[in-house]
């Protein structure tokens, strides 16, 4: 049985894909994984049976067999470590992937939602530091830190603290082009339902049914 | 080899074990895996050798073999799937602990730092809820998910907002108690190197050295 994330049923953010059900679709996308979506209203989400799933009544809730999971890094890294695709094959470099989304979700993030200019500017310049040349954080290949980096970047893309930045604007613009991303966001599911167009990869169905 | 961890030379919690590399020395003690503690003074952390091994100048940095790993989750998640004793044996109850570990850095420990109380007491209620009588998120086992939860609390434990809650004021206690927290937390580096203790799981450097 495919997995089921949840997916906001009227995106706040107008579709432009900066809630955290995206961060898991690309997951999902780029290992190729078949998935279904089940649309949620904010109504819903508060909803004793939506809170069962997720007890902080956010967004998303991922769904495989009996597990249910919560906290989009949690659900990135669990797609990363069952399906192949998002971690190197090596030990150490799969550490150092998965160290790249605790810097994304715990230093990059919060330092974004503290509305410090100054420590946010920092931090900017530490991390393009590390990135160097290099198109990914660990080299030539995308990894599940990546997704998250770049899903936790993508808000400020058009903020002049990043554009200070050619090498994060770059890494940032390498993220969005992927398939993997595009698929998931440009194929919202509304799009996706309303266009009557058959993918066998994904079905949707609602969170009340 | 064993891991060398970074630790405060003059820990500006004034030892409490607040700090993050606390949580990486408790991840240590639990699985009974030897290291080594590397001294940093805070200016040391400021310099380009310290930098090159954690870019953001903060602290801990864990380094085994080849490999160096900053941010205190991924850390203590290497080591939870290095060595034995801190995951559960199934693969969902794997994933569901790493899930306590993203709840506790991603929605609890920002909730603190944004100093907004209301929204701190409501997710507190929240998983408070959650914790029900289970002594542990996963059950009756302590794993992963309560070493980073119990350690994003604790600074809490002597304020109003944790006293309102008794189910999570005994679950920080539990997580204190545990034999390897002690170690972690009752034997500060500067207590082992000064009281001239043999202790074979242990070793200290400076950084500088």
């Amino acid at each position: 049985m495919n997995p089921v994330v949840s997916v906001f049923r009227h995106p706040p953010d107008g579709g432009r894909g900066y809630h955290r059900d995206t961060r898991v679709r690309w997951a999902l996308e780029e290992v190729g994984q078949p998935y279904s979506l089940r649309y949620v209203t904010f109504s819903e989400m508060r909803r004793p049976d939506y809170m069962q799933l997720q007890p902080f009544g956010q967004m998303p809730v991922y769904q495989e067999g009996d597990l249910t999971l919560f906290e989009s890094g949690a659900i990135v890294l669990h797609i990363a470590q069952r399906f192949a695709g998002l971690l190197p094959g090596g030990p150490d470099a799969r550490s150092r992937s998965i160290m790249w989304m605790f810097a994304a979700v715990n230093t990059i993030e919060p330092c974004i939602a503290s509305g410090s200019v100054g420590y946010l500017e920092q931090r900017l310049q530490q991390l393009a530091l590390v990135l160097g040349e290099k198109t990914w954080f660990e080299g030539e290949d995308f990894s599940v830190g990546d997704l998250m980096m770049v899903s936790v970047l993508r808000p400020l893309k058009d903020s002049d603290i990043l554009k200070q930045s050619r090498r994060l604007q770059n890494y940032v613009a390498c993220g969005e082009e992927r398939e993997a991303f595009q698929r998931a966001l440009n194929a919202p599911p509304s799009v996706r339902r309303t266009s009557g167009r058959s993918d066998e990869n994904l079905s949707v169905e609602n969170f009340a049914l």
